[in-house]
């Protein structure tokens, strides 16, 4: 089971927009510098999160992205479907449906049990990532972190994040 | 997040090779058969599965592959690791080390917080997996399915499978 490189860098960057002040952006090269990507690398994921809703980017030179909504009503669920798709870990192939035994699809109306016992075990990964408000992966960062850490983060926000006076949207592709 | 197709040919032919008669094998060809996969293809998940202690294989043109232990001792999450390696699907880079504010190793003593989140979900994901014993699915499957799909499927391993005298075991690159 993989997970793509993709997602560490989607949360991380989530995490960094939670702490900007009001309705100000931080542009894609900041959060790029900040983790040392690759600014067109990481675009490409927060197209995504802003595709589906998690961020939301301000267009032009002064523009950049935001949270779309409120770091408590944000899960690693939601960012991990952002990045990774909504698609099944497992997917099934009906395998059971070939072969020399194959049988009329009459035969096959009950779902197979071993893609529900697969899905089960997912819907478990993903209540478990449901249960994590990005609010709370801050909240934990901020008291259980190593103080030069969260001190050097904040400046760093401090020094890139922009003041925006509207509340201007714009589809990912334009940011 | 994915899963390898291999995962669900390898749980399949593991249920088929619950259902084979006291220490009898079937030949990788009879499975691949059974479920319309290329040989080779398969050969390549019954090695993992081998190698991993799930399956054993008995050498030479009677030989075959059966259980390594009896079904109600293997769990989906024994093959799926078998399959996907026992690494964690979330793979933390450490990307919070980079970039311009990056701090000596001591401010990174404590782990990550949305690497240790991310893998207590993955607990979650592998502890629902470890409940499903590979009994259970053969025992749904003759319960639930089609009853002429079990037919089918016992009539193919009757067909396929070979008496063995010995319990011999080899490595799975012999097989």
């Amino acid at each position: 089971m993989k997970l793509g490189e993709g997602v560490e860098a989607a949360i991380h960057c989530a995490a960094t927009l939670a702490g900007v002040d009001g309705n100000s952006t931080m542009p894609a090269a900041a959060l790029a510098e900040c983790f040392g990507l690759s600014p067109s690398y990481l675009l490409k994921h927060l197209n995504m999160l802003t595709a589906s809703g998690i961020l939301e980017s301000v267009p032009g030179p002064a523009g950049g992205y935001r949270l779309a909504r409120p770091a408590e009503r944000i899960t690693l669920l939601d960012i991990v479907l952002a990045v990774e798709g909504r698609e099944p870990a497992f997917r099934c192939g009906e395998i059971r449906q070939r072969g020399p035994a194959k049988l009329d699809a009459s035969a096959y109306v009950k779902p197979c049990g071993i893609n529900a016992a697969m899905l089960k075990a997912e819907r478990a990964y993903r209540a478990a990532l449901d249960e994590v408000r990005l609010s709370a992966i801050v909240a934990d960062y901020v008291s259980e972190a190593d103080p030069r850490s969260v001190a050097a983060g904040c400046a760093f926000v401090e020094r890139h994040q922009r003041p925006q006076r509207s509340v201007q949207k714009v589809q990912p592709s334009k940011a």
